[in-house]
């Protein structure tokens, strides 16, 4: 097709990408509530890197606590995007709850991994905030499994 | 730091990731209104590809109407998605829009660049429709620009 200088010439950009939103959900499931909670973490890590990537060097400690179920899920998963994104700014590749008490809603955890290092693990997805939007927990005899939204 | 060969074991993946939601919100303007609307097409292709790698080979015709001008940027737009989506499956690196009319609200635009080619165009984000969403069109004097929102 011939096509003229002019239709050829390329105009000046004018625009511009604002506000961006979006959301993810995750579903997890374990042999119990505590290893469905284990692998959220994890999830979670691994749409801010390539998990795979992530070495266990070292370990940290984490505790949380909620008024039930949902809220122990949103502090548990708050608090391990926060040792993310503040000192030591660690990322795990594995989550080991140590003590899960469903009666006073509280968990400790070792998380094991090694701190964060651009160099190391390619940049995923920022996750802004975990949400409270349509997340589920299951917790039956058959059933351990749970879905919880992250912003991003 | 020591860790036991039980501690660094890897747990099985007991996760996946469900649906995803997003958009952006793009912002063009230009010397008048007409400007503003062949803006945004490329803005939109631009967030489909790196919109640099697009040549121009070849131009396509495309014809939008609306009932009042929300509706025909929306029916713009839609236009020069479905011209992408579909045979010919083009893209474009420039839009001159030939014909606006303001009082019967319609288009006729010329997009100029050319096939589709992954191989030669790096896989951005899908754009999965346009919305009225938060939809703001300015043609003043001195302010010609507008906001629109797509689902990615």
């Amino acid at each position: 097709m011939e096509l003229s200088p002019k239709e050829l010439e390329i105009p000046t950009c004018k625009y511009e990408y604002l506000d961006h939103t979006a959301d993810v959900q995750i579903h997890t499931w374990g042999d119990d509530l505590k290893e469905a909670f284990e692998q959220v973490a994890i999830a979670m890590y691994g749409y801010m890197t390539e998990i795979d990537k992530v070495e266990i060097l070292g370990k940290e400690e984490i505790e949380a606590n909620g008024d039930d179920m949902e809220s122990l899920l949103f502090h548990f998963l708050d608090e391990c995007l926060f040792i993310f994104s503040a000192e030591p700014f660690f990322i795990a590749r594995k989550v080991v709850i140590t003590e899960f008490d469903k009666e006073s809603f509280s968990i400790k955890a070792t998380l094991y991994g090694e701190e964060f290092d651009l160099g190391k693990h390619p940049q995923g997805t920022e996750v802004k905030a975990i949400t409270y939007a349509s997340m589920q927990i299951y917790d039956k005899e058959n059933q351990h499994e749970l879905f919880v939204i992250i912003d991003i």
